[in-house]
């Protein structure tokens, strides 16, 4: 599959400074799989910006008051919306590792379609928000 | 709340025509409630496009693979990463009375603030896709 | 209506030199009108920006391939995708005062919504380009 | 030509349901044309956005209060403003197919493309609107 | 100056719980001033995500290879571009204390003015990446 | 590198009208080198679009009040944003040729993405701007 390359070259588990190497194991031991993408192999380019990134994402997507596969659905709206195809492939399969089948992913596809179209027609008709949704 | 005028003027329940009366007599016996919002009101200025739009999306956010709170907290992630202020208000009010609090809010605003950096990096960046996403 | 403050105050005639004037004499006599709206007003604390755009504008907007009222349409179609509420009514204002009516404006925005769900379906599903469009 | 493979993968003709087949029949008639391009295909996985989104555009880009070139170019401007590729792809196809030669495309590009700029120009500003914009 | 509510309102000093009223120390000290911002004070409902985002930016926006106006410039750039008008008033307050006068802010505006111009026209005529510029 | 290819020919030197040809020139003489990119090369279809657009660039780009590089760095940062794959390559490798390294780069990548990402929390959470920040 003949893609662009990318601007900075994908660092090999036996390339990685120390640093990297911790962040690649925590990678590893957190999502219990040997496998390390791409997202993660060419940040490492800028150990403080992938520790970072790594750090924030882990506790983002961690547990919390949303289940998992709904924070991979909310990932794949936002993803959709911006056009970043790479984040759209690698947070389906996410999402499908969490158990998104295809009835739920084209219900999804629908929504995030729906919304895209309902935000531009309130933006040209300039619908004034009603005071019944400015009561906090 | 001082806002700029609607592009249209919302129409009131007296000026209805019986085509829009009839899509308005669904909009509430479909949602159980007697309030309108400003949305509907201006788009009846054209009766087809309502009747489109509100077939569409009582089909879209009604039942089927996805439960009604997932769908309105994905409405909520388009809708910020579009920045329209219309529907995040009037869909986090929608939120809310399908059981969103505090917390899985300001959860679901770290997921998209979240999305859009790491969309965003991997863009700049140009991160191929790795082999292991496009097995379907 | 109260509106947040402009980055810089619009300039008034009194206040322009001889450079903003002679643009805002320009553009008097090209539009046929005594109006000047605060877009430029405001741009002119940058004269060389006020020459560059007005010039660009006015051959772009000018006499070519396609109809004056087109011509504001796509502009209209354009700011509602990318939420520029100042640009949605100073061009909805122009496309009125070139012919545009309600039906033609509701058109309009059915269609420019219509786009943003397709366009975000197309993302989504990732559709591959058929050959028979890449036929030039 | 290399492309990503679809999220899921084209109907063909032979695999389709009758529902689906049904409304294959009724592009083809609608259309006066034999092919169906892959957008409609793959979509084909959930009969039902088939349906909605088919009724939908046909009912958008029928015949109206604008022009069918008029309705393609103003598809065009949305989708270039959001990037999306496919769709530039097959509505230009389909704008071409509808008269559109290349001084009108160019020229449909130059407005794209300066509106986008003055979106930007204004925002970054904040110019106020002008009274005169909200005179309905 | 009327604007929407904040979804959560803001959290006050005396309001501050021990994690938060340490976080709002943490501003003060590194910035040198007593004035701490909306932003943080609306995010302060969910500790965590104050805590994350603020030590990521003090991280970025932090002594680096590039100088803190060029940092502020880029920031304001992303803020035009995606719309954010709270973004754009804050960061070019920001950048006006760090030296931006009004030149420099207008040649900044036709940059990003210039560049969403150029971003649309590129993506429009579909124009290939030259091997040059691939050559990393 | 397979690439869909451009929706007009680009136009070699040999191909160049009179007027094309004295824009090719002047391109060459102002950057001091051979090369004319592709983005020149499409848009030649348009030879006033071509001189338009070459105009306003060379102005913009040209001697101000900001450095070349940091000129540079808001373009890759508005292109970034926009998701322009071919204006990030050709704005990087010209970032590179004016002293651009690694370090610079990635540190660039963090704050736009940092940017997009506290951008869509401001939207979100709805923060009003603060009084501080509208003392022009």
């Amino acid at each position: 599959m003949a893609q662009l390359p990318a601007m900075l070259p994908p660092i090999g588990d036996d390339e990685a400074s120390p640093e990297v190497a911790a962040i690649y194991a925590d990678i590893r031991k957190t999502r219990g799989t040997d496998f390390i993408n791409n997202f993660w192999r060419v940040m490492a380019h800028d150990p403080a910006m992938l520790r970072r990134t790594w750090e924030s994402l882990k506790e983002v997507m961690g547990p919390g008051a949303l289940d998992p596969l709904t924070k991979e659905l909310i990932y794949i709206a936002v993803s959709v919306t911006n056009g970043c195809t790479y984040c759209i492939n690698s947070h389906t399969a996410a999402a499908r590792a969490k158990g998104m089948d295809d009835a739920m992913f084209t219900e999804l596809v629908s929504i995030v379609g729906m919304a895209n179209e309902t935000n531009r027609i309130v933006t040209a008709l300039q619908v004034p928000v009603d005071d019944a949704f400015l009561e906090r």
